[in-house]
Parts: C-alpha cells; sequence; structure tokens
C-alpha cells in the first residue's frame, strides 16, 4: 500500500500495534536495487509488517550535489516492494515532511546532531552537514513510523555507526539491524548512483573493491600496519581515479587505527570522472 | 515508587501501556514547589499514570552557572509526589543518563539543538548552549519514558515554546500540555531559585510581576504601542535591580513585536545581587 500522509501512516501503524505486532522500517531515498532489497528481506523475515519510506531528503544534500537529477523511480520502488512483501511503501513529499514556507535550515527547524567526532572525517568532510540532515530526517521516521527495528546498509557504514550512536544517546527504544553490502559479481558495491556510470567508468569503478578485498587479503595473511597495507592500493589506481580517501578505523567509535585489528573497517571514497563512490570492509568479517 | 534505572522504568511503562492505559510525563529538575505540584496535579488527572522525572540536567547549565549549588532534595521530593498521586519518581543519575568515560559535549555526544532563530533571544542570548541541552534532555526523556502527554510550565515559557516547536520539527508522537505559571499571593513567581533570595532581596523581586501586571493593564486599557509598554517599567525599577530583558515577543515564533496584541507575551529577566530571575505574561489571556 502507497501512503504519502504522515496521520495515515500512523494510523495504520497504530492498529498493528494494538494486534501486538511487531514493525520494521526500512528507510531509503527510492531508486530500490537489489541492495535495498536485502534490507526488505531481512526486514520482512524479521518483522511481522514491514515499511519502507521513500524519500529524497533535501536537507542531507550539501549544496551543488545531486538532489535534484537524484533517481526518482517510485513507480519501479512500489513494484519492487509489493512484490518482496511490503506492508506499506511511505513516500511522504518535502512539504509533508518539513512544511512550507520556511527555509530548510537551522535558524528555523530543529536539527538533530551529531557528535562532531563521528562527521568530521570520510565522508563527512567532504559533505558537511550530510549527517546533520540524515539524522534528522531518521529521527523524524523514526517518530513517525515508531518500528520495532530499522533496517540500514553497512554500504553507508559511517552513516550506520552514526545512526547506531543517535539511538545510543537519545535512547531510542528501536533496535537497529546492519545489513551487509550486497556486490555485483564483479565485485561493485550496489549504489543508486552506480546509474550514472559509463561502461568505462564501470570497469574503473572496480579498483573500489579490487583495492578492499586485497588489502583484507594482506590482513588475513598476517599484515596489519595500516601504512603498508594502504600502499597496496597504488596497483589499483589509475589517471581515471581521484582518490578521496582510504583510511583505517575502529567499526565502533570511528578512531583512527595504525595497527589493523578484527574490529577495524577500511573505508575508500573514489571519484570517477563527476560520480563519486564510497566503498567499506571489515577485516574481521569472514569473505 | 522511586527508580533509577532506564531498564526498570521502560519495563514499568511497558506494562501500562499493553493494559491500554496513557501515561503523562513531568519533567523536573527536582526541588519541587507548588509551580511543578500544580503540573503534577494536571497529569494525575489527566492521565491513567503519571512520571516526575528529577534530573538535574549537567549539559544545560552553562560554565560559571549554578549546576554544583542546584538545590537537590529528593527525599523531599519523593514525599510531595507519593501525596498527589504520582506513579513513578525516576530519579537517573548523570552516569545512568549520559555514560561515563566521555566528556559531555557535542564532540562526543548527539545533540538536539533547536533553531537559532528561537535560541538568539531572551534567556538564549546569555546562555549560550542551554536550550541544546534542555531539548536533548527532554528528548531523551521522551524516548525513555514514551508518554502520551508531557506537562511544561509557561514559567519557562522561552522553553515552552522550544519544546513545542522541537516536537513539532521532530515529529513526536506527544502532547504538549503548557501549565500557567503559579505565583505567591505577593505576585511572585515561585521558581526553586526564589530559595537563594534573602528576605530584602524577595521585596525586590516583586518589581519582576509588577512591572509585567502593570503593562498588561495599560495593554487591556488600550495602550499597544510596546515602547510606550517598555517605559513604564521604569518606576518599577531600582538600584538593586539589573534589567537583563524585557521584550515583546510573539507567543508562538517568538517575532519581536512594536505593537502588541493578544498573542503577545512580555518577558522579563532580572538579576538581584547575584539571582537571576524570569517571569513573562501573555497579554490576551484573562487575568
Amino acid at each position: 500500500m502507497l501512503i504519502h500522509s504522515i496521520k495515515e501512516l500512523r494510523e495504520k501503524v497504530k492498529t498493528w500495534k494494538a494486534e501486538g505486532l511487531s514493525v520494521g522500517l526500512v528507510p531509503t531515498m527510492g531508486a530500490l536495487h537489489a541492495g535495498h532489497k536485502s534490507l526488505i528481506d531481512r526486514s520482512v523475515k524479521r518483522c511481522d509488517r514491514t515499511v519502507v519510506s521513500v524519500f529524497v531528503n533535501p536537507i542531507q544534500f550539501c549544496p551543488g550535489e545531486d538532489l535534484d537529477k537524484y533517481p526518482r523511480t517510485l513507480e519501479a520502488d512500489e513494484k519492487l516492494c509489493e512484490g518482496s512483501g511490503v506492508d506499506i511503501v511511505f513516500a511522504p513529499s518535502p512539504k509533508e515532511m518539513y512544511g512550507e514556507g520556511h527555509i530548510l535550515s537551522n535558524d528555523f527547524l530543529t536539527y538533530v546532531i551529531p557528535p562532531y567526532f563521528y562527521v568530521d572525517k570520510l565522508c563527512g568532510k567532504s559533505r558537511v552537514g550530510h549527517f546533520d540532515g540524515v539524522c534528522t530526517v531518521v529521527n523524524k521516521l523514526f517518530n513517525i513510523v515508531q518500528p520495532d527495528y530499522a533496517f540500514f546498509g553497512e554500504k553507508d557504514r559511517q552513516q550506520l555507526i552514526i545512526i547506531k550512536k543517535m539511538v545510543n544517546d537519545l535512547n531510542i527504544p528501536i533496535e537497529i539491524v546492519p545489513c551487509p553490502i550486497v556486490r555485483e559479481d564483479s565485485g561493485l558495491a550496489l549504489s543508486s548512483r552506480n546509474k550514472y556510470l559509463s561502461d568505462e567508468d564501470r570497469v574503473n569503478a572496480l579498483a573500489l573493491s579490487k583495492i578492499l578485498f586485497n588489502i583484507k587479503a594482506c590482513y588475513k595473511k598476517g599484515v596489519n600496519d595500516c601504512k603498508a597495507l594502504f600502499e597496496t592500493a597504488y596497483e589499483y589506481l589509475n589517471e581515471s581515479h581521484s582518490l578521496e580517501y582510504l583510511e583505517f578505523r575502529d567499526a565502533d567509535n570511528l578512531e583512527e587505527k595504525t595497527t589493523a585489528d578484527d574490529n577495524t573497517v577500511v573505508f575508500i571514497a573514489l571519484k570517477i570522472g563527476n560520480v563519486r563512490l564510497i566503498d567499506n570492509i571489515m577485516l574481521g568479517e569472514e569473505c
């Protein structure tokens, strides 16, 4: 069922709660692909009812980013959800979420602001204000849907860590369920932004996963010096690549590592032409 | 019943919700007086169950403020609550609320930040960061207790307006119930900080309510020019008073007024010696 209104959504969820049913939320910006589908499947399996939100959140885009051209494919998204056993697709308008007649800024809007230590690095460094917008909209969605579980992909792992921190810091009564990255056979992590890639770009984009897989293989063979692991990346980089970051950080608190351990995550962001792609890998996990 | 642990509180509230009972929350910093009692009475009357939280919230005190000497009277607070039909007094430790081992700052803690336009004036001007701390702790308490109603005094009207804005902006599913200021026969608004006043100070403190009552009387007689209304204050001020602000603002969005109307609130803050007192009055309300 497609619902646009907060009020209608709440009434529906209320009847579920009254019946004692558990509710799962999968927050998305739409343009759903097999990565989202894996989150949806987990929610449908685990919860009695599943809500998928589809909302391209204006306040998490920075000036100059792709808000206007971000892919919007609601009809296809709805079909994918229907076929996956989703109970409600919640697709509010920006007006429904933020009202109208005022500027969307911290002058006139209450924001949920993640800790500076968690946002001054990795994607937060180039995307100033991005995670403020993410936390604010996720907090809103949590209050609107009041799910028991919410599902987030490890693809956006900095986001996942920040959301978990928010839930802990603000005592939000929701369990966050992390879901593994889904990859093409080539290794490329699925992303709605892959649509922007030309055929040639797609080949160059394999560098991200190749670098990460190779670092993990080296780590498994006993190399744990992060500088040495970093240097293994160079053989996969060519002139098409602009490396934004390749960093080794703790999976819980994002502290920088000089010596890798099983709880270390390797984060990478790479620009290929105008397309910025991210990926990450946890060194301790089974392959 | 006195509860210190978040987990225990949640379990108790859960059993109430399962029975379909409505829950009211009265958030306080303790040192309860007849002002708080009026909030408690309203909650007890309106809701099936009432929780009073008693927590002196460190992150809403600014450097140099009275965090350490703020009155703490838990035993008396508990007695007042018991006698008023309160079901639970929730008195968590700072460690229970914020964990330990990290600094309480926006470097390491998720904050809920009210809009700048609402906090750059009145008390927010001198108490930098105060309302960030208030919104963050109230948001936490909302998530911990998950009440249907929460009761706030009009004494701290800027706070009340900011909390209502937060609830609206973040879609928090709680109804905020504003409660009128309780005054001594003399007119002095009740406040935990009145305990700091000497006998002589208490006489001088009457200036706050006298100024407000007189402005309202003038307004009722037809004066609506805010500058003229402001000037009526001088006759009540003497050398013991240090006027921090006397301002005319809209009751909903805190915009400044030059011409008063029924929705105008007159806000005052006055220092007497080291004691800073606040008061306010809504011009349209019946006396």
